[in-house]
C-alpha cells in the first residue's frame, strides 16, 4: 500500500478542493493522505475519477490501488481506460479470480444490468436448515460480499429459486429449511437490461439490492441500490444536458476540456442556427407588409416569444414524465387534451394581456394612422398570441412522443429545439392574421 | 385486513393500468386484489399515492391499511392529508407506540432529514461483547427493524458513539467487545439537514443507511438509501420543471389537475412575457432604422436565437453542475473563463457561418442598392452573433450564481427565462452594430 512520509492533509481537505483541482493536481494532493485516508476517499470517488488517478499513477501504485477494487468497480475502472495497453496492463494486477470475474464483467455494455452487478453474492441451497445455512453464510463473508443482507437460494445449475433476508433467517427456528422461509419468485432483473429501467424498478420495489438472472434464470450476480443513485444521477445529468440543447457531456463540467465542451455544444447550435435561418427567409417574405406598417415586425419578438415559452414548458414537462415512465406512448391523445385544454386558457390570459400591451403602444402613438386600425391591430396581435400559445404547447408535448416514435431520447425536445421549431412558424401564423385583418391597410 | 371475494386482478395488471387511472378507479382497482398483493402493491407506491388511496377508503379499510404502514411513512402519508379532522382520525387508528413515533416525526419538515429518517434501528451499548450484542439485536428484530444492516452504539444518554455492520459482528470473534469491533465517527447527517444535501451525501459514500443525529449528537433514527432513491429522482424533476420556465408540479403530470398546471405555468409565462415587451420598446426605438432598411428587421430572429440558444445550454450546464455540487460560488471566475473561451470559438464558427448566409440573401438581390452596403450588412450580422453568442453564454452561465447568491434556485435560471434576458439586449446589441456600420445608409 502506498507508503508517505507527509500526511499534511486529511480526507475533508480534499472533498473540497477535488473538484477544482486537475488531474495531476489530484494524485499529487492523494499522495499526501494518510495510508487509511487514503482507502476511504479512493473508495468513495466515482469510478471516472478512479481511473483518472490510477491512470496518472506509477505501476507499484498501480497495482496496489486496483487490488483493492472490488470486480464489478475494477470492471468500470478498466472500461475507462482508452489506452489498451495500460488497461491489459492494469489487468494483469489483479489477483487470477479477480480478473476472470472483471473479464466476465467487461463482456456487458456499462450501461446495462450486467455492467453495474456484482458477482459476489450470498448464496445458499433450498434444502439446507436454517441453522447449516448461517453457518454456510458466514463462511462466505472471508470473500468480500457485496451485502450479506440479501441471501439468494440457487439450485446446483446455479438457478435462482428464491431469496431471503439475514434478517428471516436469523428470526426463523434453526431446524427449518431454507424452502420453508425463502421468498420464491423474487423480483429479479436480466443482464441486458439496460440501467434506466433497473434505476426505475429500485425506485419502484424497496429493494436494498436486487438479483441479476441470464435468459435461463441462471443467477449471474446482484446491482446494489448505491450504485443506482448514481445511475438516477447520471441519468438526470445527461437528460438535463440534451434538454439545455446540447450534446450530453462525458465528465463533470469543470473536468471537460475546452474541445469537448465546444464539441457537445457547437453541433447542436449549428442545427438550430441553420432553423432559424428559414425565420429570416420568412420575414424577407413579408417585407412589404413590414415596409408599409413597421409596427408589425416591432411585435415580432413578443410573439415569437410567447410561441416558445409555453413550448419549452411542455416539452420539458412530457419528456421528465416520460423518463421516470409516469407517461406512455399510449397517453399520447390524453396528454393532447390536457395540452389543449391548459393552453387554450394559458392562450386566452396572455392574449388578453397582448391586447392590453398593444393599446399600451397605441396611446403613445406609435400606431399608423387608419380609422379603426388600431382595434384591428391589437386583435391581430391577441389572437396571434392565443394562436401560437396553444401552437407552442402541442408542439412541444407531442415531439418528445414523435422523438421516441424515432426511436430518438425524448429528451432531445429541448427547450431550444422547440422553441426554433415554434419560431418559424409564428412568424407565419402571425403575418398570415395580419393579413386577414389589416386588409386594405397593407 | 382487506376481504374481498374478487381477485381477478394482479399486482402486474394494476401496475400497467396505476399512471391512466382517476383517484376512485385506483380504489375500486385495488379492492380487486388478493390480500397479498393489495399489500404488496400498496407499500410500493409513493406515499403521495398512498394517502389518495387512503384519504378514498372507509373508516374501517383506513384503520387497516395506517395499520400496516412503518412509523416514518405514516408520517408523511399523514402530512400529505390535508383535511385536519381526517389526519386526527387517521392518527388514532395507529398503535400507541407507533402514533408517538409518528408525532415526533411530523414536528419535522418533510423535505429535511428529520422528515425522512426512520426511527426503527438496531443500537447496542460499547461494552458489551460481541455475543451478547447479536443476542441483543436478535431480540430488537421483533420490533420491525428498517434495517439490522448496520447496528449504532449508542451511550445511555442515546449519544451516537460509533457504528458496527452486523457483517463486521458476526465475522468477529463472541468474546471480543463492541468498543474494539465498531468505526468510531461514522458518517452522520443532522436532523435538519435538508434533504438534497442529505442525497449528495449517500452519492459519495457508499452506506445502505446513515445515522440521523440532532444537534447534541443524540442518535434520532437512521436514513435508508431506499428512500434517498426517491429524493434524487423527486429534485431532478423539480429542477427539470424550474428550468423548462415553470414552478414544480405537486404531483405526476397526469395526476395533475388542470387547475394546478395552469398556475403553475401561467406565472412564469407572464412574467416572461412582461420582459418580452421591452423587446418591442426596443423595436419600436429602431423602427426608423427598420424604416429605411427593412432588411435589418429581417434578420432579427436568427440574432435573437444564437444568443438565447446558447445562453439555454450555459444556463443547464452551470445549474445541474451546482445541484450536484461539482460547481460552489467560488468556482464563478473559473466557470467566467471556461465560457468565454468556449463561447468565444462557438460565436466565431457561428459568425462565419452567419456571414456566408447574409451573402448568400445579398445574392438573392434582397439587399437594398448602395456601394458596400453588401459588406457592412454582412458583417453587422456576423459580429452581432459572435458578440451575443458571447454575451449569451456569459449571462446563461453567471445567472444561476446571482440567483444563489440572492437565495433564490439557480434552477430557476431556465431556458426560456435566460432567452427572454437575452432577447432584449440581442436587439439593442444589433441594431448599435448597424448603426455604427451602417452610418450613411440608415
Amino acid at each position: 500500500m502506498i507508503t508517505n512520509t507527509n500526511h499534511s492533509v486529511t480526507i475533508d481537505d480534499l472533498w473540497e478542493l477535488w473538484p477544482s483541482l486537475s488531474e495531476d493536481e489530484r494524485l499529487e494532493w492523494f499522495d499526501q493522505l494518510s495510508h487509511d485516508d487514503a482507502e476511504d476517499f479512493f473508495s468513495s470517488i466515482t469510478c471516472e475519477d478512479q481511473s483518472a488517478l490510477i491512470a496518472a499513477m506509477t505501476p507499484h501504485q498501480q497495482r496496489q490501488w486496483m487490488r483493492i477494487l472490488a470486480p464489478d468497480d475494477a470492471a468500470d475502472v478498466l472500461q475507462l481506460i482508452d489506452d489498451e495497453e495500460m488497461q491489459r496492463r492494469l489487468k494483469t494486477y489483479l489477483q487470477d479470480r479477480v480478473r476472470n470475474e472483471v473479464d466476465a464483467l467487461m463482456a456487458y455494455k456499462e450501461d446495462e444490468a450486467g455492467g453495474l452487478m456484482s458477482p459476489r453474492f450470498a448464496r445458499i441451497r433450498p434444502d439446507m436448515s436454517i441453522d447449516e445455512a448461517i453457518l454456510y453464510i458466514r463462511r462466505q463473508i472471508r470473500d468480500e460480499l457485496e451485502t450479506i443482507y440479501y441471501i439468494y437460494v440457487l439450485d446446483h445449475q446455479q438457478h435462482l429459486l428464491g431469496v431471503v433476508s439475514f434478517e428471516d433467517l436469523i428470526k426463523a427456528s434453526g431446524d427449518k429449511k431454507v424452502s420453508d422461509v425463502m421468498e420464491t419468485d423474487p423480483t429479479k432483473v436480466t443482464d441486458d437490461m439496460d440501467q434506466e429501467s433497473v434505476a426505475l424498478i429500485f425506485a419502484r420495489e424497496d429493494h436494498f439490492a436486487l438479483p441479476v438472472v441470464d435468459a435461463d434464470n441462471v443467477m449471474k450476480g446482484i446491482i446494489t441500490i448505491d450504485d443506482i443513485v448514481d445511475v438516477v444521477n447520471d441519468e438526470a445529468t445527461e437528460d438535463f444536458q440534451k434538454m439545455g440543447g446540447m450534446a450530453a457531456l462525458d465528465n463533470d463540467y469543470l473536468q471537460s476540456s475546452y474541445g469537448e465542451m465546444y464539441k457537445k455544444r457547437i453541433v447542436w447550435l449549428i442545427a438550430l442556427f441553420c432553423c432559424t435561418i428559414f425565420t429570416t427567409r420568412v420575414m424577407d417574405y413579408y417585407s412589404n407588409a413590414i415596409e408599409s406598417a413597421v409596427i408589425l415586425s416591432v411585435f415580432v419578438p413578443l410573439i415569437m416569444a410567447s410561441g416558445g415559452n409555453t413550448g419549452s414548458q411542455a416539452a420539458t414537462l412530457i419528456t421528465r414524465a416520460m423518463a421516470l415512465g409516469e407517461i406512455r406512448q399510449r397517453d399520447v391523445l390524453r396528454v393532447f387534451k390536457r395540452e389543449f385544454i391548459v393552453s387554450g386558457c394559458l392562450g386566452l390570459t396572455l392574449g388578453v394581456i397582448a391586447f392590453l400591451v398593444a393599446t399600451g403602444f397605441y396611446l403613445m402613438g406609435t400606431f399608423p394612422a387608419g380609422d379603426g386600425i388600431y382595434l384591428r391591430l391589437c386583435l391581430t396581435i391577441a389572437i396571434s398570441v392565443l394562436i401560437l400559445v396553444i401552437y407552442g404547447s402541442l408542439v412541444g408535448s407531442m415531439l418528445p412522443f414523435l422523438l421516441r416514435l424515432c426511436h430518438v431520447d425524448p429528451a432531445s425536445a429541448s427547450a431550444p429545439f422547440v422553441t426554433t421549431i415554434v419560431d418559424v412558424s409564428s412568424i407565419i401564423i402571425y403575418f398570415t392574421i395580419a393579413m386577414m385583418l389589416l386588409k386594405g391597410f397593407l
